[in-house]
Parts: structure tokens; C-alpha cells; sequence
């Protein structure tokens, strides 16, 4: 192979991929530290993250440093060939600070405060928290901004994780301030939240609450705002740190994400400020296919960093802890997972955590060094998969090949899931991962997108879950179309505006000419309860929804067999301008999507891959593409490349170097 | 048809059924308000609710009013010949109201403050909260008191709902104060509330608490005085607006009550305080058969009223948007519910709401102008609905025709609801409603009614479960029971006093004389358990609950056979004075159920209908029966009537005028 | 028969077995107070306890004291002949307390006081309410210390229930106080703790907070101490209590403990405090076997009583009315329930409660005198019951023999009810309660017992579930293998130390030696997930947990066939020293639990009963031996004496004396 292609933005002089783990050194003697630079040559680590839970250690009474420690360790790192991921350790203050500001704690919807303990407990709107995050922040930037190991900045823990709403006192004076820079005034305030519902009209801001417990549902567009609030009170904590870094280092800055679980931070708006996306994954072990949640969640995290590499900065050697049964991963299944994270776009594949945690709520989840020691599995994998990635410099800076896109929209989650929708069974991200899951297994790599962003570059777009949807969004889907694109929509999209109010003209009314349909009436099932599709010869089976559809100039292509609207179209299609809008009507599983998909790619060009093909995703390099293969089978498995067929083997993975 | 007689209490100049629903005006522009008058014309519509969540809208400062909007609606309406149901805005003070009185707000059982941003976070007894609907009460009935489009004044909304109980320092003042009226002295409160049970005997009234979260169960006297006081400090606030408008204006006055649903409001007690009674009911989606569920509701709305017609202020014209899974109305079945209601007694059918709201948390509760607008299903059957019942004005007044009774009892259902009953799996609706189901199937029409209430009418008494029974209430039992009555009473009935105390000589003492039987130990089943009856040469299977029962006078016309009690009787007949008493100690199901009342109709003289015949009711006028006829099936059906056959086609209904 | 042996710490004046029930005449007027005796004379009840809730009573105002009616219940059961036990009336303060110390209230994790009405509400740190308990206390104590009829103190009643953890700042003060008590210096607490973790280390005490709500998981050395203190502000309580009655009187003092519900108190530390072990039982009435549910618990009252006999204070006659479904006992079930008591060690049989309330929580609660009174099955039984136990005075004073002990540790208990461990699935109750209930039907007496204590008597020793295992306790378990003894130790046992953090040496570490296995990683099953073992030609069915095992000198007796370790060792042998340790990797039910245990026995020398034989126990005497057989089937059952076979009837049960 030969190396890939310098790039910029990249952590400055890393010349291979990255390899390595958080490193809580502080839970450890100094005997330790020399053993784990040792240990980390051997497996080939080359990055660490230091420091996420250290604020107590470097400020262990208010106002007093002390960063001795931390030299140490840096040097000995340093010395040892290991670059640091130096982060602020902003994400725990020290019990001394809500000792001394009690009021600054996250307070629960209930009004109960969070107390310290455990992590994430500080309200992102109090001053207090914001000041004394800013002078430890500036500590460490003023000391090790220029320290010849550090190469990246890691701002704070998982934003948002484990709590990202707060509703203190800070926050509603927070929340008032936010809504009149949004607002203006309060009859923009009014107007957006439709206060004349339930005689809610406000005259003053001081009349203005936060969201609070209420005897009935709340006003969904507030309850809207506030999401939205939360996650850029999150926003304005990291960039305060990140601008005061940026004084006093040159190193790239970042955080880590939770691209998979966490719905609560709106990604696309944090991908803007970030200088390079970093991602922590973890299986979700009661699903025994979670590697296809691994991949949606990679792909995701390269879609939020515009298609540029990014850092897988955590996720797990082997079991977790928090789950209700953290099941341990199958020998060569780290393997696997860390190549779909490369393949995806990954170029740095880091662990939580480099060594098992005796004590604290951690200490069952899994690490490169496990309690066992090295004379262990996971380890010996571990050594094995650092030298393997070594081999992998080719790929560093390469572009990971998608042509088709989900719309994935943080505002219309947040939208949906409030109270009192048509159906509590119609879940958006299961909606999404059924079709995602779909086209995993028919090979297609997809991107994540934003139903507003430039969809030119597809083949193909689908919708499954698109309650939300602005004007502007449903003009950039219909123009797409119109220029020669192909669109699938999924059931109770185009609903509401950027408030949550119903648009005019009714359900789906901004994608009617799209698609060559409106909704009459929404007809959600029963619990449990099945219908039928008539779709040519086929019948297949839907769930959980039905539409009274009203078609104009689209085409009938599955018709309700059984179910609330017998004889009604299901699934349509409608030519519009160059291109094509599908609207599937109906919640479809597993071999009935099959089916109606097979006319989606046809319509779109797209190809599937041969059914039981092993996972491929393609890196495209300046003059070469990468083809790296996952074989999750316990068998074999043929893999068709232009230079011929290759195979596979059982359980493993292969990288392929194809010229251009 | 012949016109139907005018009565007294009905609204003023209302000569026909009334049609129409909520109009919150306030939510839309002017032109759409003319739009609106128009299409209510073209739907039949003559009588609609306004100004129910318009508080702020009227008094949008303390003290500030603005009517000007209100009289041009009114004006607008009356213009039109669309009368006019006021409401009191009581219910959604203006968020100035809850900035001025933070302490007015609802508190749960755990201390947590109820905000505003949604409706009814009031505390019913802050005395700030009762002074300000004081005050916008006397605005508006000074103002609109003789206004011509007014025929009703509709006060507050849904009282109970979605709260009803609040344990702010408002209530608890106001606790001790009902206290103090309803005993005397502390020396009645303790022996009433058993306080030397566990210590808690009470030496000042200031020692006495709201009955909030405690380590264990609570004291049940105590829980279900706060019951009571919780239903009654609602009617306070009533009372407190009504009189404020009989003031002012001649109109009859009511509220809305929500008999199907809601068990926090005494309705025998309310019923007595309104000048005409009004329901709302909503269908419950999970139950295919929801159409039984309507029925109840409306039979005990008619029994409410004491047997006169009464308005169904709110329905829907298809889902509602507050249930797990809000399931659209088929086509017709509208139809068939507001039939049912009006055979059931309802001279006015109304929906909630007229247009479909854009935003807020209802707006995907359907309307009768749907987010589709009228160019739709909805819209069709209701214009077409308004037709019919305008060719029904016969049938306004006369009253429905039942002559058997179950009873319902609020204070009961309270009581029974407490901690620590003996099992969880007796709920006393479930057993009300299993009784009401068979009868329904039956063709049997019944009231609801109190256990103290005059019974001589009816020549059948149900008592599917009747846990707490005064011993008036049980003399009066007995005594219907002697002059001639059929009484039927259902496990663990006749418990407790009015104190939620055992009676003495044990469970089910005073109903000893009138079935003939004592019970010696309750026995229920684990989850799940069924046991075994032999009854006749049939075996029933029963569930939930069985009796250590022991025979005085009574025949025993079901034995256990299996279960706690092989060998003992499980269910008895008992001959005193000139009438039967039955005791079925066991929970029955369908056809079981289905066996031991064919011998208890035969005692009473009830004819069931034919198997398979259509829902129906008869009103009866002065001059003749008109009989109601909803058939729920998807195939014709036979129907015998005095003049020879006829048939209710599929899914629809007929009204059939029959000369006495 | 002949009568049993005197001894030391038993009642004073008591010469036979113990028979009656709580009395809390205070509910009942005077005309009762008669007749009770008279009809405890017939019942044959010879003790009953006094005045569990009747401080406010004897205190009705702060200071202000009434014994008049203590007076003369008391001279009347003493005329009667019958004997007291004396309560101190502290776990329900009066509601004069509350109202004058609203801080004294127990204040829930999330912050919410639990007020009166109920029971248990009083803070058990604060200072307020240790004074008002020890003045009634020495009020009480002075003034019945010599009384003749009492003969046994009851002090307070089921310490830690309802609630036992109290998050007041009145506990916070003393959580402080206990660990500065425990470790001396926060380094000590720090280390302790493994507050490097997460960045939690303390500066000060006033910085150490009680482990409230937290936004994820908090700190499990916290908590793990956290419930230790709180366990230890009980026993604070009760020693105060006890210390002022021995100033005031000889007798000896108890308090009732709930050995087979309530894990919440460490009955190994509570066993030292009390002259006379008692306990609570009631029956799970959801598990049709809880025969086998109350012999644990017997079992491990007369552990806690170090083999010495014990008081059953609290069972109840029939059913009770604090769970989901209050199943009644059948005819003949209370009668066993007596006798296996009896033959688990107790030589008194006391009932909640002597009649049952009229009004109050308890109602549904049965009684010695139940509700229909004396004309009922519950009645005549429990006359017949007492003449039955008159006729055992022989056995008073006798101990039951027990020679296999399994491991019962409440520190360990409440360390893996932590959140955040490997699988929800593996419950320590259900773990030792598989193993407690196959010895159970295989006829073996078990006493439950501490890891570090003596265990030289036992011939096995089984740790079903033994996750916190001190260096000692792990020491003591080696060193009793060592000497002989044959232990079986089941999984996810040793893994942590008694600060909750994980052995050097990787789990299980302390007893490599003795199991000579250790485990690598730690293998938890999906949900419903199942693995099969081989063992030898057999195959058995695991669920919930496998472990990656490394066998270093034990001999593999089963092998994973399927599961997450094919092919590893499941069931491990390991002979050390003189005697053996297995080790059992997942969870056996049944069968599958007979079969291994077959060969444990085997090694232990230990002889299972044969299959089908009555619940069969021994109480040994000076010179003769007494065997309680329970007959649970509805058959009669042949029973092998030494003297020969002989019958026990279907449901009957039968004591039969043998020389030796």
C-alpha cells in the first residue's frame, strides 16, 4: 500500500493512524505510570487522553494548582513516544465548588438538585460553574499549550451525558435571556408558542417559565425552545473553553460526541465547532446485530464532520457497565468493530479506558488492560489490532464513498417525542434504523443528513421519520427531486413547522407536490394490530399506521388491503420534474421493504450487493480506493472486486488496495 | 314524527336538538371567524361553547379588561343564529396570575409545585385564586348576562381534571377547616378515623395534616376524607361562580363533567347543583368495543340528571390525541355513537372542538373541521349528522326508559381504591363494567344509582361491588328487597362503614337479613388462579375471589367445587319479605356471567333481548315511544317493533316513533 | 414426654413453650379488655405484647403522662395469668412530635419529608427525636420494670422498616460524624472511597455529602458506607432504648427483627444486642411453596441466635393485607407453619395480632380473633394449636441440629445491589434461595452463616452468592477447606473488597488458592439467554452468567457446551489441603442444581433424605433428640425414625421423641 495523503486539520505530526485510550493515571501509583509506557509501546499505542476527571487534583482547594503531577506524567508520555489528548476537566468540579455554590447544581424537572458523586452535576447557565471552568481552563492552556506531547485538545466529557436539561434558577434566567434574542419580543414569543391555546398568552418576560411539571401536557413549542436552549447552553460551555485554548495553544480542539445514543445535541450545529470530530461508540449488547448500530453511529459521526476523517475517541475492548447485562465481546469481534469504525472514516481508534478501574462505578467495564492483566484475551487481541492498524497509514486522510443519504434531524426528534402525538408506537429512530438496517444489509453505505443541506451529491434520499420538516427544508427535498433526484418518505413526516404547529393546508401539505399526495386524516393501528398492502403480486404486512391518503398526480403502487383504510393507497409514486417521490405510508418490516426498496434503488440507480456479502465500505485515497470487508459470519464469505473475486474468512476482516 | 313537549330547565328558545361544539375563536383571525359562521350554517350547527381558555385574552393585565374581541364575536355568532354556551375562563388563569401567586399553584403529594404552560394549576383553595375568578366571573356575567346569543353558562371546565387533588399550605388550612365543620370536635375526628390504630391520635387541630407521602399506608378514614374534601372544595369554587352569575343573568348554568372517565367528582352531588347536566365523553381506543363504555357513561350522565335530558357537551368527531394510540373513527361511527347518546338521553350533541387547532397540545384531536379542511370524510358526516338530528326535535324532552338499576357509588370507589386491600386483581369498575356489559348485550337499558337513593322503580338492583355501604344505605337495600325487589350483590360488598371502618359483626353484617348469608374469611386468588363453580349441571369458572361463606336463610345455587372453598357456596338466593336477594361471591365472566343471570332476570321480570339484536334504547314522549336503534354490526339486522319487523341496515342506525 | 432443660436467657418464669399474639387493646373499650382474657385462657395464650403503638396514649401531651390504662391492662392480664411483653412505644411518635419538629421527619433520597399518619417516620439521627424516645422510654421503664406480669421488653418494632434510609440534614450531620468516627482522616476516606475516580477526592468534611440524587451512577463506597451508617443509627436507637430499661428492670430486652424480608439490618450485629432473638415472619403468599421461604427464615433467626432458641413475635394467622393478593392459609397450613417454626428453634409462637382491627390499615390483616369472631375455622384452629404446643414443653430449651451452613453476608448483600454490575440477572436473594431450596427438598437442616466466622462444625459450606469477600473472610474459607471442610462457591463471588473495589489480582483472586481457578473475564448471558454444560453424561442448563475460567490445580467436573465460553470449564473441583473446594460458573436450576450437588454432598458426607419424605427437623435435648416432621403434601407420608418406620398424615405434621 502506499501512504495516504497529507490533509489538514488533523492532529499536527501524527503520521499514522491513531491508536491508544483514556488514561485516568491519577487512580494509579507512580509504579504504575512507568509499567503502562511500557505497556502502551507494546500494543502499540500512540495517543492518550489525560485528564477528563483531574480538576480536583489540579485545583485541589479553590484558587491553589497543582500541575506537578501532570508535568510528570506528560514527560514520562512524552518520553515514552506517546502523544496526549490533553483534556479540561471541566465535566466534574471538585466537591469544594458546590460546597461552596450549592445553587449551582442541575436541578431536575421535579426541582430536586443533583448533587456531586457522581459526574455532570454542575448547571451549564450558572455563572459560578462558568467561572471557575474558565479559570482552570485557562490554567491549562497557559502550562501545556505548547507541551511537545500534546497534539489535541479534548474540551470537557460528553456534553449532555449524563443530563443535559437543568432546571434551575440559572436556567430560567438563562432560558429568558435566550427567548428575547431569539424572539425579539413577546409577540413573536406568543405567535411561535400559539399561547392563545389554553389562554397562555404572555405579558411580560417575567411571566415566562421555564418547562417545568404541569398537570397536563405543556406547550409543545416551548417545551421545542427549551430542548433547543439546553443543547446551546451546552454549545456556549465549549465554546467559552475551546476560544480560551485557542489563546494559548495552536493544537486542534475538540470534544467527544455520542453520535449513537444521544439525541440531546443537535450534531450538526457542534460539527460547525469542532476542528476535527470525535465520536464515542458503544454495542448495545441486547442487540445481537449491533454492529449495524456501530455503523449507523460511524456513519453519522463522518456526516456531522462533513466526510472528513474523524476520531473514534471511545468505545470498548470488551463488555460495559451501565447496561442491565453488558455481555462481553466474542474474541475477534473488537477487530471487526474497530475496522467498521475505520472503514467508515475513523482515523484514530481509542478505547475507554487504557487500564480497569479498581474502585468506582466504572470498574466492570472493560479496558485495554483488563483487571486480569495481559495474560488475557482482550489484551493479546489488543497487541494485535495495534500492530494491524500500524499497517493501515494508507488510509489516513482517505474519503469514505456514500451516495446515499438518510435525513437525520436532532429538531424534528425533539419535536416528535413530546407528549400527545397521533401514536406512541411510531418511534423516529426506529423508523430510521429499519430503513438504515435495510440498506446495511444490502451493502449501501449511506451518509447522515440534514433535510436543509445540499442533497445534490445523492443517488437516493429517504425520509423514514420526518415529523418536522421547515418550508425550507421541504423546498430543498422538492427542488432535489426536481433535478433529477429520488426521495422516499416515511409516515408522519412534514407535519408540523420550526414550532410545532400543524402547516397550512394540512398533514404533509409542504411535500404534496413532491409527492403528488396529502394526508387526510391519520390513521394509527391498535396495539399489536397488523394490515395488509396489495403491491403486484405481493401482500405485504404493515404496522402501527395507516394515512387516508389523497393522491393528485402520483401513482398508486401498493394499495390497503386490510386495516382503518381498505382499498386506500399505501404506497405511491409520483414523477416530479427529473426525478421521482416515493411515499411509503405504512410501517414496513424486514422482506416488505425488501420489496418495495428493489423499485426505490431502481428508480435511483443504486446496486445492492449480493445477499450474504460481508460488510464493505470503500475509502476512495487520491489515486486509490480501500476496500476494507467485515465478515461477521462464522463462515467464509466471496467478495466480488474489480480485480476479481477474494474471499473473506470467517469472523475477520481484510483491506483491499484498489488502484484508480 | 310529532314534535317532542317543551319542559322546563332546558335552555331558553332552543326548540330542537342542539349541535355544535367548542369555538376558540381566539386562535384564528378575523376572516376566518366569518368562514367559520358560514360553514356552521352549512353543518346544522346551532349552539357552540366559547371563551373557555380566555381569561388572559379578557383581563390580559390584573384588572385590565378587553371585551371588545368577545362582543364582536358574540355579536357575530348571534347575527349568524348561532347561539351561544359562555364559559367562565376560570380554568387557565393568566400567567400574570401565577407570577403574582406562586402559592396558588397545585402541589402533587410530593411537594412538587404544578406551573403554568398547561391548564388547571390552580389550587382549588387559594383563597388569591378564588378572589380572581371571583372578579372575571362578575365581569363577564355583568356583560353578557342578558347578551341573546347566550342560552347557557358553561363555568369553568372539566372540574377534577387533570388534577384534583393539591396539597399546597392553601389546602392544608383548608383541610383542617372542612375538618373542623364536618366533626365538631377532635374527639369525633379520632374515633372516626380510628386514630388509636398506630398511635395517631390527634390532641389540636393544628397536629392534623394533609395526608402526604409517608413511609408506609396511610390512615384510610383520613384518605378518603381528603376524598371527600378535594370534591368538595371543586364545588365550592363552582358554587362561588354560579351564584356570581345567577346574579347577573337569567341563563341556566352548568359545567361539564367527564362521567365516564373521571371517579374524583361525586356527580350525585353535583348533579344537584347545576340547572342542566352536561358530558363530556371520549371513546377509549383500546377497546374495540368502546361503543359499551359510551353507553355507561351516558346512562349515568341520564341517571345524574335524575332521568332528564342533557347536553354531551364534548365528543369527537373521530381520535383524540391524549390516549397511547389515538384511533381515528370509521366511516359511520360517529354517526352511531351521537345516536346512542341521544337515545340514551341527550338532547344536545357537541364535539370538541369546531376547527382544528394548529398549534398547542390538542391539535391532533380531531374537530369538526379538520386540519384537512372540508373537503373531507369528517366534514361530510358531520354536515350530514346535523341533518339528522334536525329532523329529530320530537324526541327533545322525552325521557329514556330503564327499569333496572346498578349501583354507583363514589365514596365507595374511593374507599376501595385505598392501600392494602386484600387483592389488587377486585377493581370495582372492572366488576361494574363486567355486569353493564352482559346487561348491554342483554338489551337491558339500566341507571346508575346510589345505594341510598329511592330504588322502588326498578324491578332489578345490581351491586357488582359495593365495598363501602353505610348502613343506610344496606336498610335501604333491605328494604327494596322486602317490598318486592331483585337485589344482586358482588364480592366483597358491604365491608366497610362510611368511615372505612369493618362493620361490626364483620364483612358483609348488614346485608346478612337480605341474602340469607355472612361471610366468615375472604379468600382471594393468587394472580392468575381460576376456580371452579357447579351451578346446576353447568361448571362456571370463576377468578380473582372466592368467600368462606356461610348460610343462614339463603338457598345455595352455586357450589365451589374448586378454588379455596371446595365444597362451600359460592353463589346463593335468598327469598325476604316479597323479594330475592342473590350473593355471587366470585368475579364471572361473559357466559358464566351469562348463566346466573337468566335466573336473577327471571326473579325480576326482565325480558332479555334476542341474541344479536341492535343497541336499543326507547324515549318515551307524552304521546308516544321513540325507539333508538344503533346497529353496531357489519350486516343487517332484524328488529322487532310493536307494528311487525324491520331491519337496521349495516352500521347504521334508525329512530322508529311508536304510539302509545 | 419429658419436660425440656431450664436455661439461662430465656423468659423469667416461663416453663413451657410461648403461645399468643400483639394486643393492642388500646383500639378496644374496656367490656373487650374482659372477654379477651377469657378467651386467651381458652386459646391457651400465655404471653402477649403490649403497647407497640401507644406512646401518644401514655404521652398525650410533650411531658404530660397517662398510665392509668396500662395500669390496669396490665394488673388485669397479670390477674388473668397471663404474662406481658412490654413495649416501648418509640416507632410512632405522637403527632404532637411532628407538629413541634417538622425536621425530625424522614426525608426521602430525592428530598421529600414523610409525614405522620403512618408509621416510621421519625428520623432516626435526629437528636429531637432520641430525646422524646428516651424519655417515655425511662418514663416506661420506671414505672413497669418490676412489674410481675412483664416478663420480656419489647423495644420500638421492625427497626428499618417501612424505611430504614434517611437523607435529613439531621443525617447528614451524623453521616459526617460516623465516617470521621470510621476513618479517622478524609486520606483514609479518599482511599477508601476511590475518589480519584471521577474527580470526587475531599478536601473537608464539610464537603462529604449524604449519596443523594445524583445525574448517574454515584460513588458505591459511598453508598456501601452509607448503608452501613444507616443500619448503625438503629442500633444506636435500640441500644439507648435497652440501656435505660436495664437500669430500670431484670428482664431481659428484644426487639423484633424481619429476618426472612428485610436485608436492610445486619441481624449478625443485631444478634449481639438483644438478650432473646425474635422475629417477624410472613409468608410470600405468591409462592405456592413459601413453606420453604419460611424455613430460611427460621433458619436464619435461630443462625442470628447462635443456635439458641428464638421467639416467633410476629406470623399471622391466615392472610395479611400488605401484598398485591392476601391468599388465606388453608385449613391445616398455620398449624404446619407453627410446628416447622418450632422445629427450627422456636419456643414461643406469637401472632400479629391477638384481634383484628376494626378500622385502620391493618383491618384486612387476619387475627387470632378474626373479624367474624369466635364461631370460624381461624379460631377453632388456633385453640387447638395452643393445647398442641402446651403438650411440647420438652422441647423448650432444645437445639436443632444443622451441620452444612450457607453463606449469608448483608455488607455483600447490599454492595451488589449497587448499580452498575455486570447483569440485573444475578440476584443474590435468588441465588442463595435456588441453593436454600434444594436442600430444602433434599431433607438438609442448613444454618446460615458469616464468612468469617468459625465454620469448623460444618460439614459443607455453600457461598451461592458471595460478591464482597473481605481478605479475612476469603482466609477463613481457605483455612476451613484446608482442614477438611468440602465449600462450594457459586458465581460473581469474591470480586470485591469491603470497600467495593475489585481484589488486586482480578476477580475471585482471594480464592484462587482454594477453588484453583481463577477468572479472566466475566461473562453475563442476554436476556432469557441459555447455555448448556457437560457434565460427565449428562448436559445441564445454565442461565444468566458464564465466566472465562483458568483452571491452575482444580480438576474440571463440567464443561461449556454452548454459551459465550464453548469449550472452557463451567464446574470446577479442587482438592486442597484436607479437604475441597468446587466452584459452580453459572446458574443451575433444579435438576440440573441436584445433579451437581450429588457429587458436593458426596465430598461432604452429607446424606440427602429420600425423595418425597416430610419436611423433617431435629431439636436435640440432654438426652433425647426431637423429630418435627411437616407433611406439606395432601398424602399421607412414611418417615424413617431409628426406631423404625412410622406415618405422618396428609397435611399433619407430628413430633416423635428418641432417646439417645
Amino acid at each position: 500500500m502506499t501512504p495516504g495523503p497529507s490533509y489538514e486539520g488533523w492532529l499536527p505530526g501524527v503520521e499514522s493512524l491513531c491508536y491508544g485510550g483514556d488514561y485516568n493515571a491519577e487512580q494509579w501509583p507512580r509504579e504504575v505510570w512507568a509499567q503502562d509506557v511500557r505497556l502502551m509501546t507494546e500494543a502499540g499505542v500512540n495517543l492518550v487522553s489525560v485528564g477528563i476527571f483531574s480538576w480536583v487534583r489540579l485545583e485541589p482547594r479553590p484558587g491553589e494548582y497543582d500541575f506537578a503531577w501532570l508535568d510528570e506524567l506528560l514527560d514520562g508520555l512524552h518520553a515514552g513516544g506517546i502523544r496526549v489528548d490533553l483534556a479540561t476537566p471541566t465535566v466534574v468540579p471538585p466537591a469544594w465548588f458546590f460546597r461552596d455554590h450549592p445553587e449551582a447544581r442541575v436541578v431536575t424537572r421535579d426541582g430536586v438538585p443533583l448533587g456531586p458523586g457522581s459526574r455532570g452535576a454542575a448547571a451549564p447557565s450558572s455563572p459560578q460553574y462558568r467561572a471557575a471552568a474558565a479559570r482552570i481552563t485557562t490554567e491549562l492552556a497557559r502550562r501545556y499549550g505548547d507541551h511537545p506531547a500534546v497534539v489535541l485538545w479534548h474540551v470537557h466529557n460528553e456534553y449532555g451525558a449524563p443530563v443535559g436539561w437543568d432546571y434551575s434558577e440559572h436556567a430560567l434566567v438563562a432560558f429568558r435571556r435566550w427567548l428575547a434574542d431569539r424572539y425579539g419580543g413577546l409577540d413573536a414569543l406568543n405567535a411561535a408558542w400559539g399561547t392563545t391555546f389554553w389562554g397562555q398568552v404572555y405579558g411580560g418576560w417575567d411571566e415566562v417559565a421555564l418547562p417545568g411539571p404541569t398537570p397536563t401536557a405543556g406547550n409543545p413549542a416551548q417545551l421545542l425552545d427549551f430542548a433547543r436552549f439546553s443543547d446551546e447552553m451546552l454549545r456556549e460551555l465549549y465554546r467559552a473553553e475551546r476560544d480560551i485554548i485557542r489563546q494559548h495553544s495552536d493544537r486542534p480542539v475538540t470534544t467527544n460526541f455520542m453520535a449513537g445514543t444521544h439525541l440531546g445535541t443537535d450534531l450538526w450545529r457542534w460539527g460547525q465547532e469542532v476542528d476535527v470530530v470525535a465520536n464515542d461508540n458503544y454495542l448495545m449488547a441486547a442487540d445481537v446485530d449491533n454492529h449495524v448500530g456501530l455503523a449507523l453511529s460511524a456513519d453519522l459521526t463522518r456526516s456531522v464532520a462533513g466526510g472528513k476523517p474523524w476520531i473514534l475517541m471511545e468505545h470498548s475492548s470488551s463488555g460495559v457497565n451501565w447496561q442491565p447485562r453488558n455481555v462481553a465481546k466474542k474474541p475477534g469481534e473488537e477487530k471487526r468493530n474497530a475496522f467498521s469504525h475505520v472503514g467508515r472514516g475513523a482515523d484514530a481508534v481509542l478505547f475507554f479506558q487504557w487500564r480497569a478501574s479498581r474502585f468506582g462505578a466504572e470498574k466492570f467495564h472493560s479496558a485495554m488492560v483488563p483487571h486480569a492483566g495481559t495474560d488475557s484475551r482482550v489484551w493479546r487481541e489488543l497487541v494485535e489490532l495495534g500492530g494491524d492498524l500500524a499497517g493501515l497509514a494508507a488510509l489516513r486522510g482517505t474519503r469514505t464513498v456514500a451516495d446515499v443519504a438518510i435525513l437525520w434531524d436532532y429538531e424534528s426528534f425533539w419535536a416528535q417525542d413530546l407528549d400527545w402525538r397521533p401514536s406512541v408506537d411510531l418511534r423516529h429512530r426506529e423508523q430510521v434504523e429499519a430503513y438504515y438496517r435495510r440498506l446495511w444489509h444490502d451493502g449501501v453505505t449511506v451518509d447522515l443528513a440534514h433535510p436543509e443541506q445540499d442533497l445534490s451529491a445523492y443517488r437516493l434520499v429517504l425520509a423514514p421519520s420526518q415529523y418536522l420538516l421547515t418550508a425550507a427544508g421541504a423546498a430543498n427535498l422538492t427542488a432535489y427531486v426536481a433535478s433529477g433526484g429520488t426521495l422516499l418518505v416515511g409516515p408522519f413526516s412534514g407535519i408540523v413547522d420550526e414550532h410545532d404547529a400543524v402547516h397550512p393546508g394540512g398533514f404533509m401539505a409542504p411535500l404534496k407536490d413532491v409527492l403528488g399526495v396529502w394526508v387526510e386524516e391519520l390513521l394509527p393501528l391498535r396495539e399489536g394490530e397488523t394490515l395488509t398492502v396489495t403491491h403486484g403480486d405481493a401482500t405485504l404486512e404493515g404496522r402501527v399506521w395507516a394515512d387516508h391518503l389523497r393522491v393528485t398526480t402520483a401513482r398508486t403502487v401498493g394499495t390497503y388491503a386490510t386495516g382503518p383504510a381498505p382499498g386506500l393507497p399505501a404506497i405511491t409514486r409520483n414523477e416530479h420534474g427529473a426525478g421521482t417521490g416515493w411515499y411509503v405510508s405504512t410501517v414496513l418490516d424486514g422482506e416488505a421493504l425488501r420489496t418495495v426498496l428493489a423499485d426505490v434503488y431502481a428508480d435511483a440507480g443504486v446496486v445492492p450487493a449480493a445477499p450474504g456479502a460481508p460488510e464493505t465500505i470503500v475509502r476512495r485515497g487520491a489515486d486509490a480506493d480501500y476496500v476494507v470487508a467485515v465478515n461477521h459470519a462464522d463462515h467464509d464469505v466471496d467478495l466480488e472486486l474489480p480485480g476479481g473475486p477474494t474471499v473473506v474468512r470467517a469472523g475477520d476482516v481484510a483491506v483491499f488496495e484498489v488502484e484508480r
